[in-house]
């Protein structure tokens, strides 16, 4: 298989599939954080296998993605079993393995998500996109530190960017920020579900302390049909990303991810390890 | 099994375990919603299921249940599996099984859970208790709707009660009460996990109309140990619901959950199916 005129994220997102709920992939170097893959091409990967099982019914509503341990870099074997078909909803539960030392499966993270079917109704959104200054006026950031996956986004801060100084003055864990991917890609629930964790963990902002931390458990719920995707195209998305509590070596952390026309796509919250 | 001075909480969670991992429990009538059990009550049994298994190490930290179809009234099996262990965190699968009219077993819910060694490190809240007249000072309501569940809990409505008139005329989706078990109890993370749960779908109070609703999938972070909930005892706790986005059938709310103290002892998200 040729990936050589795919874009980055496409081809990390390749699977192969020996069987129904089967596949095979490969970490991507084009998405390598620092001790192990970004953890949003690992969700946008789980959820690349659902969106390919021929059983898949409806499009993607929630998905949670548990960290259990670390991706080496090489290939993994995905499992993705639809457990329950309801009339408007599906039920899913996904994990990823890799060989131990002794070649033995480990299970490095486990998923579940639920596809559902989209119908017309009323709505209303709740939490109108903030009002902010638009992209181009946004400076585009060159990455603070040495993560390829870092390369895979054009980030343009609106506040809350990176401390300048670790000096353990921060006073807010409140990140916005337009993004999108680079190059240029259009919109769709895998690139969605990534971009939902590119946040930098919110203790290195409320501290300005660049302490190790990695994300537990990441849940995305799924506002945006396909035809919102498609609408919101490859434009920029306005992220938005706060801690609620930080405590006992965790927190947590919220956000949310608009178009720019200001339609809410997705919201997401995990819950991050932090060492003091 | 005499479960008769039980609390009705404690009598609810009762599991009987014929292997490591594998357990028994039946429905509870008092905990009993419109179509199916409260989803708390459901909720707090899988948790239940992973304090009682005799591998666990660490306290809760996460919860993810998916509600892929309603528990019948009976008899249901319960699996609880450590898949990974880690030295700080231990990742755990869940599922309820119940019989169909074959007497096959089907998925009625499935669940992730994480528990974590909790370590003495830097903390801050950053979504500090909004300021509210005291509990005594909130009068008590009494059900508005004969769910049964409704009578296993002490709510005293500060803002965003239920609508008096379903009349369409809704513009929020922000609730704040004070609650407690009825009778009171003292709390552990089977309860805090239920509580979570315990906002109506904040459609009904957005829109003013008391359409069909259900939840898909809830998640509930824990940041309070053993320790603070022992503090905390059987005191009321302060929730605070709201949505952020209403759309084509589903909506989200999150969900925070402080001691009368005011320190954060659970934060909650969950995905809802509305009916227009």
């Amino acid at each position: 298989m040729s990936t050589s005129h795919l874009h980055p994220f496409d081809a990390a997102l390749a699977l192969a599939s020996s069987a129904a709920g089967l596949y095979t992939g490969h970490t991507s170097p084009a998405y390598w954080n620092m001790v192990g893959p970004f953890g949003g091409i690992t969700a946008a990967t789980l959820l690349q296998a659902v969106m390919q099982h021929p059983d898949r019914l409806g499009e993607p509503l929630s998905l949670t993605v548990n960290y259990a341990g670390a991706l080496a870099e090489g290939p993994f074997t995905l499992q993705a079993t639809p457990v329950r078909t309801n009339r408007s909803t599906q039920h899913w539960t996904l994990s990823i393995l890799q060989p131990d030392a002794e070649g033995a499966p480990v299970v490095t993270t486990t998923a579940t998500a639920v596809t559902a079917a989209r119908r017309e109704t009323w709505g209303v959104g709740d939490m109108p996109m903030p009002s902010v200054p638009a992209p181009a006026q946004c400076k585009r950031i060159t990455p603070a530190f040495r993560s390829e996956w870092l390369q895979r986004y054009e980030m343009r801060p609106v506040s809350g960017a990176l401390p300048e100084q670790w000096d353990g003055s921060g006073d807010t864990s409140l990140s916005q920020l337009w993004l999108r991917d680079a190059p240029e890609r259009p919109l769709d629930f895998c690139a969605l579900a990534a971009m939902a964790d590119i946040f930098f963990p919110r203790v290195w902002l409320r501290r300005a302390r660049q302490v190790p931390a990695g994300t537990v458990s990441i849940t995305v719920y799924f506002h945006a049909g396909s035809d919102l995707l498609a609408t919101t195209g490859s434009g920029y998305l306005l992220g938005q990303a706060r801690a609620q509590e930080f405590r006992n070596g965790f927190f947590d952390q919220t956000a949310q991810l608009w178009n720019e026309a200001g339609t809410m796509l997705a919201t997401s919250h995990q819950v991050v390890y932090f060492k003091e």
